[in-house]
Order: structure tokens, then sequence, then C-alpha cells
């Protein structure tokens, strides 16, 4: 046995027992006739006891011990003098009768502490010294802990997990694939899974009624920040199920997160329609922690001689509570914000309800009080409060504001990473537009079942045609999303040719599919949770970099073991492949 | 709401509700004025009856529908004047009030029954349908069953389960990779990960204490039968532990799935060294669930004429208890057996020890009844057993001999599946004689640490060199296997010297190990089970493939979704790679 106790669980109840434990050299601290040593895992720090008096060889060898280096130590656990009630630990110390090294270590390039002087590049060389930082440490603990939670749920109501395979078949839909080539197989390629959704949904007509997996999944795209070329999906599916029940399904999973993860109990989550979502924040994943609503003064502000007003598609704008009193220069900053090509609007009008009762806009020139003060009426807006308003096109000018309510909220500091709002936004567009090729793509999947009472509009208004599909967001972040599926062989055909499919490139693509529903496919339906973004969230951060063991960069590359990489020319050769 | 209740769960006490099912048609039985339907889901089956004289319309309805249809019932529970008493609602039945048919089916190539009349062919092609049938689903139940309790033992005793990436890096050493162009590198490629080896190493190096990880791994490899290109792992690695630390941690969590699983209850494993295995059982991974251990004749059998014997190497034996009346026939097929490739032996000598006292054998021209006495004290035979022997090179003869012993098992009915008989196989050979490259390679990998002893017999006798390498087996068949690693920056550099790798070799494929192994490195060691095979034994099985939801056949393809596929040449222009 290397060691009785780690190093998180001695206290004092354990005084005057003969201990031996094992760990790394966080700390020295040389105090005179004491040397004492924070001896560090993943449990915790159990502070190491040297007398130079008492026992002058073992003291000098304490203090030869460099950062990092791997020791084990047998001895008493005793009272501290000066006790530390921050950590569990921290009113007793070892002291220490024997010190064996273990491993020896050169000093690291950063420190092993919370706030590392290492940067990001380094951070990730080295991310196994990386992973020993209570920060990373704490944040692999909490994905464990999530995932535990979430089986533990999902299979207390019947759901089963089934491992789906990696190897698949490439599909041109989508995003890109990364392939595999196949020595077997001469010329032919396997795909990883950009998700297993034919897999799931062939488990449906399978029978499995319940279907969860939490799973890797591909996608070769160009790598904006905080994506990963591999990420990791809590995958489900459910058969005989309607819209409300998948919803209520996984509401109560999310709930269960929340409460077993931050012990933050939240009621019933509130559900907004795709388009009001849009015309309310300029989002489908708004924020909703804090206020800020978008009100609509297209109406009310045309005809006064105020160009850009009476040449805008729409007139928007929202109050921010009690920041009339802001600066010319905070302004200006606004205003310089959402003209920077990020946001790409043209300007941004203010109208201050000073708490003295006056009102000082960028439109003075334009607009009389008496227009303000119906502004100020349209808006709930009270003395005291800033109206920051935009105008233009619809779309454009709807994303542009909401660009500017989250970076208010952030200056704010309104978006709390302790306070959980989640949201459920449904009724999307079933299609959307892409310019590239010219024709409506799947804003889901082409498998995403239309609302009934909309399949007569597909070819007169394939536009407004919503799908029963569904997005939760928590706060601001799109955590999960899904649909019900078309089970009907006829009507995915019909969505096939909406889809710009010929018959042959369906069956081709999704042809297994489309066999598998003739042979009594239940109605089904399900949901997919972006795992690494929900452990960052629930870990109160942004980035979901750190909340993965190890992640790459954004030119896909693993720094730390320097892959990708060259291969032989035997390997090519077997695959029957070569590079250009 | 589609249904109230699933058709596993209505019993008597259900008695008089009115429910809604919904569920598969898997048999419909006319009996003059009634038509009974057998409806089915993932969680049983519901008998529903309907009445020609009391709603004809619905009755005819019924009458109509077909194989697997999927339907939709709203109905009463009532009281079945025939009870089923084999199943869980065998005592009610529902009167059907309504019917929606929610789907129709063509009807299936086999029968959706326990026996299906479906061949392996068919049954993969149309492997949705294959799960249907209870055989396969209460596999995938047994295998989710068995990484939940996994997990949850793991959990519990502080293991954390780590994701590890799945595109890394190619390493010549081991079995082929697959392998993944990189678009963003180019020229450049990924390797799918033939086991998370390296990196639950590094997380050793980074603290973590205690590992876990259920995660699939890829080999391409020329497939054997029940051989899989993409398998699952529970990979596992601790901190601070000696070999004996990991097989008690190990032993305890397999005593747990086979307590939980098969309700059967297990003292402490036995032990056997590797030698000792060969010597005994001519096999690594011995079944012991029957005796029939071998018996060393080579000294007591030699100088008799019988050239055979004279000119072996070894001559060894087992006992058949009991089988002294075996036919002239029977012995002659065994005889025919270990004659063929597969066993490649040169023959069988066989001795019967009778009832009553006398002595027959196949060598009595050489051997006197003296001798044959003596062979059967040796062997503690009994009258009435018989005795099996064979001859030869010592490796050639242990195997051949250890191929008939299981032969005989099974013939016998010895290879009881509910039987569970864990062996612990020890001090393995740390390297083993690649007759191909001409030189030593790792027997388990170049990581294994040789046992402390041995070290210096690596360049005089390095074939006598022991590792701190275990594997764990279960009825014969390998389900886990693992090591004690080398920590030391100096031993591991050793190593790869010993094992043909030049410094350079060395530092490119595993410079990021050793690298890490000089920030301080705790001593550490792990296991993986194979998963796959682990649920087929625990489900009575041999053959991993019905254990997998969706298997590749034995050219690697999945002949369902028709995978590997060719792929288009705007795809392979993107990654810069042609095919030859």
């Amino acid at each position: 046995m290397f060691r009785t106790h780690n190093l998180g669980e001695l206290n004092i109840t354990n005084k005057d027992q003969q201990v031996t434990l094992c760990g790394w050299v966080h700390k020295t601290r040389d105090l005179g006739g004491m040397t004492f040593i924070d001896l560090r895992d993943r449990y915790g720090i159990t502070q190491l006891a040297f007398n130079l008096e008492k026992n002058s060889e073992l003291c000098l060898k304490a203090r030869s011990l460099g950062r990092e280096f791997v020791i084990q130590v047998a001895g008493k656990v005793i009272e501290r003098s000066s006790k530390n009630l921050q950590i569990s630990t921290g009113e007793i110390e070892i002291e220490v009768l024997q010190l064996n090294i273990l491993n020896i270590s050169k000093t690291p390039p950063f420190t092993i502490e919370d706030q590392s002087d290492g940067g990001d590049e380094l951070r990730m060389k080295y991310r196994y010294l990386d992973i020993r930082r209570n920060v990373i440490k704490d944040n692999l603990l909490l994905r464990n802990k999530i995932s535990l939670e979430t089986r533990k749920y999902l299979s207390n109501i019947d759901f089963i997990e089934v491992e789906t395979p990696y190897l698949i078949k490439s599909t041109p839909e989508g995003a890109r694939d990364f392939i595999v080539p196949s020595r077997m197989n001469q010329g032919q390629f396997y795909a990883l899974p950009q998700s297993p959704q034919t897999f799931k949904q062939l488990l449906m007509v399978g029978g499995m009624d319940k279907y969860y997996q939490i799973v890797k999944c591909f996608r070769d795209e160009d790598l904006r920040a905080d994506r990963q070329p591999e990420f990791t999906q809590i995958d489900c599916e459910m058969s005989f199920v309607d819209q409300e029940e998948i919803l209520m399904t996984f509401e109560g999973l999310t709930k269960h997160l929340i409460k077993e993860i931050k012990g933050v109990e939240i009621n019933e989550f509130p559900k907004i329609s795709y388009d009001e979502a849009i015309s309310l924040y300029g989002s489908d994943k708004p924020d909703i922690r804090f206020d800020m609503k978008f009100i609509d003064f297209t109406k009310s502000s045309k005809g006064y001689n105020f160009q850009v007003f009476d040449n805008a598609e729409i007139i928007i704008g929202f109050v921010v509570k009690g920041c009339a009193n802001f600066s010319r220069k905070q302004l200006d900053k606004l205003i310089d914000f959402v003209k920077t090509p990020q946001v790409g609007a043209t300007g941004l009008i203010y109208c201050k309800f000073n708490e003295d009762g006056t009102i000082k806009s960028s439109v003075d020139k334009f607009f009389s009080d008496e227009i303000k003060n119906i502004w100020k009426e349209n808006a709930s807006c009270n003395e005291g409060d800033l109206l920051l308003m935009m105008s233009g096109e619809t779309e454009k000018t709807r994303k542009a504001l909401g660009t500017l309510r989250l970076k208010l909220a952030e200056d704010l500091n309104m978006r709390n990473p302790k306070e959980f709002a989640p949201l459920w936004v449904v009724d999307f567009p079933l299609l959307e537009w892409d310019e590239d090729s010219q024709r409506y793509h799947a804003m889901h999947h082409p498998f995403t079942a239309p609302k009934t009472e909309d399949i007569a509009k597909i070819k007169t208004d394939p536009k407004s045609v919503r799908a029963n599909a569904y997005d939760l967001v928590l706060n601001g972040n799109e955590i999960g999303g899904g649909s019900i599926r078309i089970h009907d062989k006829e009507l995915q055909k019909q969505m096939f040719t909406h889809l710009g499919f010929t018959d042959e490139e369906a069956k081709e693509q999704f042809g297994f599919l489309m066999d598998a529903f003739e042979y009594g496919a239940p109605p089904h339906g399900g949901i997919a949770f972006g795992f690494d973004r929900l452990c960052a969230i629930l870990g109160g951060e942004e980035s979901i970099r750190d909340f993965i063991a190890f992640p790459k960069n954004n030119s896909g590359r693993d720094v730390m073991i320097d892959s990708p990489s060259y291969i032989s020319k035997d390997q090519l050769d077997e695959l029957k492949i070569r590079n250009l």
C-alpha cells in the first residue's frame, strides 16, 4: 500500500493516527527551525511538518525537494498551532517520520496555482500539468458529475444508453464530414458521425422506445473560437411522444442537473416562439436573466423629417433601467461598438429620461418632447432610464440591437453566472434559404416534421412553414435542440423533394432510413444537448475549452501530442491513397 | 399523450381502468367471434380483445392489421378468461374501444420471434427489425445495465470518468491505425485511438488519481470471426498503487457486476502465473469451470521403444473423468480433431481405465499395465476415467492439448454459461519474440514495468523477464488486461532501446509522454476490460456481435447502411488526397 489516506480526508478526528501519504510538493516554507510542505493530490492539500532540531537529516531532505516532486511520507497526525479553517485539513498537520522520493520533477513551465502564469499556448502544450490546477481539475470533476447525474436521471425514467457506431457513412448534407479510408474496401471511406441522428431514429424503428447516449460527434468545420472538431452530445430520442412530452422530459433533466450541480431549484421553464424571440430579443437564443425587451417604434416615429427613421423598415429600441446618467463618453463608446464590423450597424439613437424630468436625446433636432414622451410611454420608461434605438432593415436591425443588448448586460454585470434562466424556443421555421446553393435547406435536419397546419404552405410560402422543432436555451446559450421527426415515408419523400434532393440522391444517402420507415416506424422525436457547453455554463464559464481534458486549438491541432502529423508512405500505400 | 401505460406494466391491479396503449402488432388470432392481438413494445406484450358481435367495424379493422403495424388503442383493462401466467400481463387483456393506425408495415423479411427465420446476412441488413426481437433487445438492455453498474461501482470508489480525444496521433507500434486526413493541416493525418493508453497515463501525471472511461477503440485489423474494427473498453488507471491493489479493485468491480447482473456471489478470485497457466492448461486464458489439468508424463514415459514419446520434448495429458466408456468412434473423432489444421497435432494417445479394472490404451504394444498404473497414479485417475496424452515440442503440444481440453469440455457440457469462474493470470513475460521483425516486442505495451528482480536479466535473457502485467480471465475468455507502468523516465528510455526504437523514433512517437514523465509522474497502473466480450459472457454467449447494436461484418462493412462507401471527388479534393 502506497498510502493510507488521500490528502483531502484527514482532520482533527484523526489526531495521533499514524498515516502514510503520497502526493506532489505544492509549496515549501522554511521558518527557521521548521519546514512546512503543502502536499497536494486530487482530493486536497495536507500540511507536512519537519523539525530541524528533532530530525535534522529528514528536515534537510525535505528542504531539498523541488516543486512538483512526488513523495511518500509516513508520520503522525498532529493538531496545528495556527489553523487554516478555509480547508478541510486545515486543523491538522503531519509530523513526518519518513520521507521517500517517488519521482523528481523539473521546474514546471508555469505555476500550478489557480491563477497560473502560463499563457494559453503553454497551458495547452503541457495540459497534463494544467490539469493539476484546481480550476481545470474541478471542471473535469464537474463534467464527470454532470454525466453521472444525466445517466442517473434518464435511466430512472426508462431510457437506455445504446452505443451507435463511429465508423459510418458520409452524407453531403449538413457540415463537412471527417472521413476514414477503408483498407479492406479499397477506394471507399467511412465517415465519423456528426451526430447519431439516423441511428437513433433506427433504434426507434427497432422499438428501443427511449434511447440516450453521451457520445462524441465530429465536424470538420473551420473552427471559430470555442468550437471543437470533436465534441460531446447528450443524444436522446423517444417514441410515441408529442412535442410537449419531450419538452417536459428534458425540462425535468435540466432541472435535475441545475439542482444537483448548483443547488438551484427552477420552476417551469418559459416558452416562446422563434418569431417572438427574434422580435423581442433579436436572437433565437435570448438571455432572459435580464429584461431589455425590444419595443417597436416604427409606427410612432416616422414622418418627422428624420431620414434615418423615415427610410427604415423597422425602428426598435430597448430601455436600460437607471442609466440616464450615462456620460457622453459612455454613449459614444456604445455608438462606436455598434459600428464595429462585428455588429455592423450604421448608428445608434439614445434618449435620456433624466431624473429631473428633462429629456435629452441624440435626435432632439427632429423629435419634440411630446414624441419622446410617447416613446417613454410605449417603452414603460421611468425617469432615470435610458432608451436606445436602432432602425433599418428588419433582420439586420434586430440582430444588431440584440448584440447591443448583450453587450450592455455584460457591461452592467447583469449576466450573473450563478443565476440560471432556461427558456424553450419553439416553432422554429422548417426551412431556411441558403444563398450559396440558392435553395432551401432544412433548418434543423431533413427529418424534422412540419407543423400539420402548415404543411399546405410548403409550396406556396416555404419560409413561413413552422416545424415541430425546439431549442433549449440557458443564459443566452443554446444548450439543446431537437424536433419531432417525420415517421411517414410519403411525407419524408415530399420533404426530400422540397429540399432539392433527386430520388436517387435521397435513396443513396438516406435509403436505409426510408427503407426502415416502411416496416412500422413509430411516431418519435428527440433532442441533443451540447454537453461541453452545458458543462461550461453549469461551471459558470462561457468558454468550453477548459471543460475538455485534451482540447484542440483553432487549427484543429492537439499541441500537446503534436497531432495531426505526417504518416509513413507505407501506411498510405496500404490504404491505396496518396497526398496531392 | 400517445399512451397511458407501456405494454409490460398492466396487471390485474389495473382491472377496469381506461387505458391508451401503443405498440407493434406482434400476432393476430381470429377465434370466430373474437379477435386477439398481441401488442408488443420494448417492455412486453399486452393482449387486445375485439368482439365481432359487440363492435363488428372495430373488430374487422383489427383483423385487417398486418404484422408489425404500429397502432394506438384505447380501452378498458379486463380480466382474461384464460390466463397466461408466464408473462406479467398475462392475467389481463384490453377490451378495445378505439383503434388508430399510426403506421403501416410491409411484411418483414423475417419473423420477429426469439427463434427468427432470418439468416445472419438478412438480420444484419435489417438490424432495426432484428433489434425488435427479444434476444437482441435483451442483450442491449443487459449491456446498458452493465455499463450503469460499472459507472456506479467505480464512481463510488472515487474514480472519475474523463473523456479522452478520438482524433489523436498515429503510432506504428501495435495494431494498424485507422487514420483521418486533416483538411486544415494539409498532408497530415489524425489516427483513431486503439486505446486511450497514453492519455490515461497523462491523466495520472496530471494528478487525476483514479480514472475510468467506457470508450470506443479502433483497430484496422483483418477481422477474424468475432472481432470488430470498433469495439468498447472499460479503460481504467490508478495512481499510487501496486499490482495487488489494482487486482483487488477490479476484482471488486467484477464481483459486483456478476452479482448485480447474474445474482451470483463469487469468493476471492484464484491467481496463477502465466507459466503455470501455460503448463497446466496450455493457454494463458484457461477456462477453470472444469478441471482436466495437464499432468506431465515426460519422465515416466520415455525409454519404452515408443518413438513418438522417446523423441518428444514433452509428454503431457489430462484425465476425462468417467469417460473410459468412450467408444472407438468417439475416440477416433477426437484423434481426427487434433489432426485438423486448427489444432495441428500429429496424434493422440488414449488410455482407458475401465470400471472392471482392465486397462485399454492405444499404446498397449509399448506400455505394460505396470507403466499405465504409474500413469494412473500420477494423474490421480480412478476406474472409469479416460486419460488422453500428447507429446512433441513443448509449446505446440501444450497448445494442442489445451484446444482438445476445451473441445472435450464443450462436448461434455462442462462449459455452463450460468457458472462464472474468474481467474487472474499474473507474471506475464515482458517481451515476446516477433518472427517477422526479428526483434522483441512488448507483450503488453512498451510502458509495462518489468518486475524489479528481473530487470538485471533484460540484456542476458530477455525472454525470461517477467512483467507486472496481469489478465483477468472469465470462463476461458480474457476479459481484461493491464499492468503497472514505468513511471521513471530512465527506465522507459532503456525499455525503448530494448524494443529497438532509436532515440528519434521514441521521441517522435512518445516524446510527449516522456516529456510528461519529467514533471513528477506518480507510480501508476491500470487495466482495460473488453466491454463487448464482458457483455457477451454475462449474457451467456460466446459471440459479441449480438451485444452490439449495429455491428460490422467480417469485411468491416455495415451492410445496413452500406458503409464504407465511395465519396465525391470534391471531398477528396478538399482533403488534398486521391485514391491510387
